[in-house]
């Protein structure tokens, strides 16, 4: 049987709200496990559908540009530390710079990491596809491959993306750069970007 | 060898700008299948990477609302028929209704149709288990899970909510009395709907 830790107790009692020894048993019935504790704890009648979690207490603005004519549109959401920083003339230009920049260049992710493995997998063969069909060498190859990725991120990635107020600089350096100035970690946590008629 | 059509080659010269003859090869290369000919003919250097592709030629709305305090924002598309339509009051103010209620009600699906059917089999599995719990009989218990069913639609469905401007009717009969009066087919095709460090 899995031990039953005081903090998997405590963290099933802040997703359910349901009292100590009932989130105990609930744990116990499914070998430690969580989300199965909370199957449980519904199943018993105990507790409701599940609230979607929220993170870290994360201060930040959600936005949005609509561009004229209202055939497209962006959302985002741009996070700092405090409240005090979310209300701030900087912050909100940049909030705003962010949706605008979105709106016009239309990446897919906002970072690498948050692409699909399989489709950097798929760019990759094209790629390499590409580079035998113009009968390069092996070696010269894989370089080739690496410089037509990097021009990938850099259409689909947000981060990875010219700034278009300033295309001497990525967003990620704009980004870097508003953190160092306001003293405070500023990220990009998502956006929608949504055209007319337009389907993913 | 697969037969390939004039209007499989008509489909891949639209999707891909490229002659018709090249099509043809590339359609004859991969059996017919149009993602595998989109892909060759990348590989070849002929095509470059694939747009989003663009439905059939919807009007509409594309729309925001962002509760005061910028903490909860909400990007819907509402399409009809023409751009006549779209540009009405009426039809704009249909725009700005359906934005504020999901912002109030925050559905996570458009229908049933785009839940996850396993999201759906697993709200089923736990309302059997609380029948059983409750100890209804199995004829009963049948009954009651669909019920249940039902309220969960109406929690996360947006068609199936009831209209925070008129709790009589769902959004879907909402959608319905507009297309009779405006006599264009009226619809939601897709919203995102961000609150501030909450994910999915």
């Amino acid at each position: 049987m899995a031990e039953i830790t005081a903090s998997t107790v405590r963290e099933l009692r802040e997703r359910t709200g349901i009292g100590m020894m009932a989130c105990k048993k609930a744990l116990q019935e499914t070998d430690g496990d969580l989300d199965r504790a909370v199957d449980y704890l519904r199943g018993q009648g105990m507790a409701a559908v599940e609230k979607r979690s929220s993170r870290d207490a994360l201060e930040g603005l959600v936005t949005s540009y609509i561009h004229p004519g209202n055939r497209l549109g962006v959302l985002v959401e741009v996070n700092c530390e405090t409240d005090f920083v979310a209300r701030t003339d900087d912050f909100q230009q940049f909030a705003k710079d962010v949706a605008m920049h979105i709106a016009a260049e239309q990446p897919t992710a906002v970072d690498r990491q948050s692409l699909d493995p399989q489709l950097i997998e798929h760019e990759r063969s094209i790629y390499l596809e590409q580079a035998k069909n113009e009968g390069r060498p092996e070696n010269i190859a894989e370089k080739i491959v690496s410089g037509r990725l990097e021009k990938f991120y850099q259409q689909t990635c947000l981060m990875d993306q010219a700034f278009v107020k300033d295309p001497n600089q990525s967003i990620e350096g704009f980004v870097t750069q508003l953190t160092a100035r306001i003293g405070e970690k500023i990220s990009i946590s998502r956006f929608s970007c949504f055209r007319l008629g337009e389907r993913d």
